[in-house]
């Protein structure tokens, strides 16, 4: 549906920008997880808007939990978490709403939902929709962690700067996911953060936004999970994280670059390894034939340039149908790469219970924490 | 599930490369549907291995239709397609099966199925399980064509070479689907096609194989079709066209390119155009918020180079846990990007029947052709 | 999923008897309904505990609409309904806990949540999750009213005092439903809601409680709606009836009755009336081979008599496996057959607008009305 | 979809009574389960028609695995059942299909696919359908056998003549399903089953048919599988239950006789026996709110008559809208009670294979088989 999100865990996605509230209703999972309230606020906190890279529409985001949590459990039934929107701006959206604003869905939702959309700040579409999804993401991390998977992701490229990517093995890839655990602007190396952040800044100066590329990585995940066709991994994540407001590309391993290898450079040949059957190389990002390899899976996301900008604009009045310029006011973030890391993390997660539930069942969730 | 595509509408995949036959159910089509076989054919024949740069392996690929199907038109039943397996060779594959074939899903196969997969030339995990979607995704495509929708591919980098892109404006396109229809090799550009297949012969002299990607475009749809999230459009393709073997990057617009540029080059403006409300340019692949905006759609896949090369590698036996060398013998394609194109069509075209379906029912399938 | 009910609308309901809010996400509506708020809770009302026949808690039951509605109309973007629990009584439910109640789901909760279900009142099995279904079954039913499309459904036999059955006829139907729709307890025949209610409260005060059998009836339901096999009219709405808490029986038509007639006694033979394709007799309620032939649809539910009694009765303490005594405390129902009639309305009003749609698109929803 | 049955395993039913072949594709099976192609016969030769009380058109039905088969054990791909029609006598339906028979799918089928469907002999609605359901069941069954459940199903009514029903205790369940097992006609009283044949024939010299009421039983499920609502143990064997043709009626435990009980009659007291956690009486049929409770699942379903009667009907063409006698011709059941107990075994079968599935994985189909 449009809204609902994966298949042995059903999150069914709802609110809009400037709505009351918006949220998630998790269905699927197991009863008796012990939830880290403080590590589901940690993962919020990396999504909120923060300083002047940011958008000065500052939410507190506090999560507020219905159902399905009681006595600091899950209890196996469907839990709702809500989210307060309270810093809407009182401006009369009416006015502009017929101002198509260039590459965001106001022209879509209108074809779509034939005037009935709720236009005030992108309604359904509003970045701010993935807030819930971080807050679901996390319940599934924290479900991950306990099975000794970790996920990650950072800025490799912000329009053009580059971090560096992530290690190979396994031990040096731990110690950087650590690190960027606890950083404000997600980049693994320190310089890099203030070249992006100024960067971001120079582009907010001139009425502008930039975009850029993230790099992903999951360690933990034992070969054998996903499945062909329909729910191999790169269909399972592609489809959660495309999901997301502003995402346009999504490449795994060596990507797009596979189509300057040959089979002989591009092949990753398999080599005994501490006792396991390992790949010399991980040019397909630990996945062969939609299923994990055991390997550490790989993937980059491109996010594009935040569509809202200060600069005037071309457009087209929906109901008059007549040429007319836009310079769009209200609050926006000259970037939104920095935030989007963590939704991407949420989605990788929320696709990987997905897929182990599918093979283990929901109980997997659950049974082995004890 | 594993092997079911789609959702309002319903395929299910069936079949190994070296059984019996391979096959699709598809579920969810309307009743009177004059299925045009000839076109049916013409696209399976575009998936054939044909001539020095593809496998040795000639299949018939003649298509069977088992139900749903009576008197030349749909019955609104689950319509069942099957193919022979015609061509397997008997040569004894329980002797090399320990021996992980290198990117193959060999390694995955045993892991997820713990011995139990047919590891005959692939089993489930072929190349040969195209062939039923493309049988499929003919149909689908000749339901689309009935709504003014075409759908084209073609070869834009094969190895470093590269052919020119689909025009901009929808009669060029419409020109050059029509061209690339008829072409036996999927390049826009004539002298392009003969540099790619030499490349490809280089290669397979080499005992090597190439990738490269594929582009994309889709004419005809009109505004207002996809969901915001899980059935954005992007999320509903990526989805599909990940399932195809060997894809591993997706990219729709400008892709990885909008890395590099800021909001005021990337963003679409309005215009008024012909009557109607376009945009200018078409940096989003005629997508804003997950949804059609009238412009066309247009991705790009990336094919990695196939994984089977004649080349010695280094491998494991998958039982003793010793490294061993593998040359890989059988029949395979130094290349199957050119193969590919009609897939990714196939897939697309099944999407847009999927998203459309959900929005005017089943019964938009059949009642405007009348 | 477990709490997730329809498939071209989804509706995913949440919440528990004792916790903040219960509530529902419908996922899948067309934008541009004008909701009937007074319709809504009018429906709502007809589920409230009202009077002595029913349990002392009352609710206010007020609808509160946190997305998916803007200006009056739905968006076409998940709707959500929360319903807050006002009127829970703070007792310490965690000592009787464990005494487990005959009929109620305490025991298999307990052996599924593995101990971490909200035991409170029921939890998420309580009969208080019906609100939410009959605030999504009221905006079904304005969806399906529109469409000319009428349901209603009275108590037939409640611990054997039986109702009038519903007439044959269209005409004489419409009435009966009109009438049923503003009397405050479900029955045809005014008399017989007083003998009934006199049996209620004749249990109540033997600290009993009874159930009974609810006649359900559809009219307006055009031939052609319903799918064979997995989608059959009875499939779609015996799996959604069967959701509802104490149902314990379905059928249609004559139903078990047919176990002692003949084909000839019951086949309904083909007429023409007004002009239509009609059957002279309904023995099949209006379904032939899972699909709507425009006659009436037809069917009966039976409730089973409220578990929750006053009266002592033997049990087991689950920690201790000690068999022990128990006395219900708390307030409860000595029948809910006459507040479950709407929630029946509400399931089959929900499986109608699922299986027009499939056909029709979430389009169909909208277009009509203008 | 319409043919797609299941959730976590998902079973896509294809095929008409007068085409090529009929079958099912299984996609959701775990690898590694060694079929007993026996016991699979077995099941489907006691759907065959055999004798004068079935109909005269007797098929083989030899499965034939197409794909997810290798062995002698599932691969954990799509299984794919191929049942080829063999005795479809060549005459023309053309001439009858637009006299509608009565109490059958053909106008129905009509409205539904607009004059598209396959109309002879019942074309995908037909009884046929249920032969890739007992296959597919079969394989189910001998999942659920490995661990320890067993199903059955026989007669209880058949136009009036009863049957014992099942005991009340496990042990002798077991002995009543063994014997049952090898009983050509499904009753547990032998003298019984002369009475019903003798009655079944009756009515087919009188050129009429019957039904009956079948009394199904599960030993060996654990308390615990089911989910609340949408996945209720009553929800799903419904939902497939009623995709049988001609099921009109479905009670779990007591069923509608509970309209007639008050709490303190149907209420199940619960009490320690064996050392384990039981209910004195079995009034819920092993189910409580929706969740299995361990003792014995008990569920009645009502078959109605065959339509398909030798006397004259009166009907309507469909094309003249004019009124006209019918008499049907061809072969037909003058019951299909006794064919359908093994089909509802199986519907069972393949929905408590889902249930366990979703709570504990298709792994769970495997791994204690070791």
């Amino acid at each position: 549906m449009s809204s609902t999100l994966g298949d042995t865990i059903k999150l069914s996605l709802f609110g809009e920008s400037h709505g009351e509230a918006i949220g998630i209703v998790i269905d699927g999972l197991a009863a008796g997880i012990p939830l880290d309230l403080d590590f589901i606020n940690h993962q919020m906190d990396k999504r909120k808007a923060k300083g002047k890279t940011s958008t000065a529409r500052k939410e507190a985001d506090e999560i507020h939990i219905v159902s399905g949590y009681f006595n600091g459990y899950t209890t196996g039934t469907p839990l709702t978490i809500l989210i307060q929107n309270t810093n809407t701006q009182s401006k009369d959206y009416s006015k502009t709403k017929d101002i198509l604003r260039p590459s965001h869905a106001d022209y879509t939702a209108y074809e779509k939902y034939h005037g009935y959309q709720d236009y005030r700040g992108g309604g359904h579409f509003s970045g701010r929709l993935t807030a819930p999804i971080v807050a679901a993401g996390a319940i599934c991390m924290q479900i991950l962690k306990n099975k000794g998977i970790q996920i990650g992701t950072h800025i490799c490229n912000l329009h053009g700067i580059t971090d560096t990517l992530f290690s190979d093995d396994v031990p040096s890839i731990e110690a950087e996911l650590n690190s960027l655990d606890s950083k404000a602007f997600p980049v693994l190396n320190e310089d890099t953060a203030s070249q992006m952040q100024a960067e971001i800044l120079k582009h907010k100066e001139d009425l502008n936004s930039v975009g850029g590329i993230l790099e992903s990585v999951v360690i933990g995940v034992q070969a054998g999970i996903g499945e062909p066709f329909a729910d191999s991994i790169e269909s399972k994540l592609s489809s959660l994280i495309f999901s997301i407001p502003a995402v346009k590309g999504i490449e795994f391993g060596l990507g797009f670059d596979f189509a300057t290898t040959t089979g002989k450079e591009a092949n990753d040949a398999f080599i005994m390894k501490d006792g396991k059957i390992q790949t010399r190389t991980n040019n397909n990002g630990g996945i062969n034939g939609g299923i994990s390899n055991g390997m550490p899976i790989r993937l980059k996301t491109c996010i594009k340039p935040t569509p809202s900008i200060y600069a005037t604009q071309d457009s087209v009045n929906y109901q008059t149908k007549e040429a007319t310029t836009l310079q769009i006011e209200g609050r926006h973030d000259p970037a939104i790469i920095h935030r989007a890391a963590v939704v991407v993390d949420s989605m990788i997660a929320i696709g990987l219970v997905d897929l182990y539930t599918k093979r283990y069942g929901y109980m997997w969730q659950y049974e082995e924490r004890v």
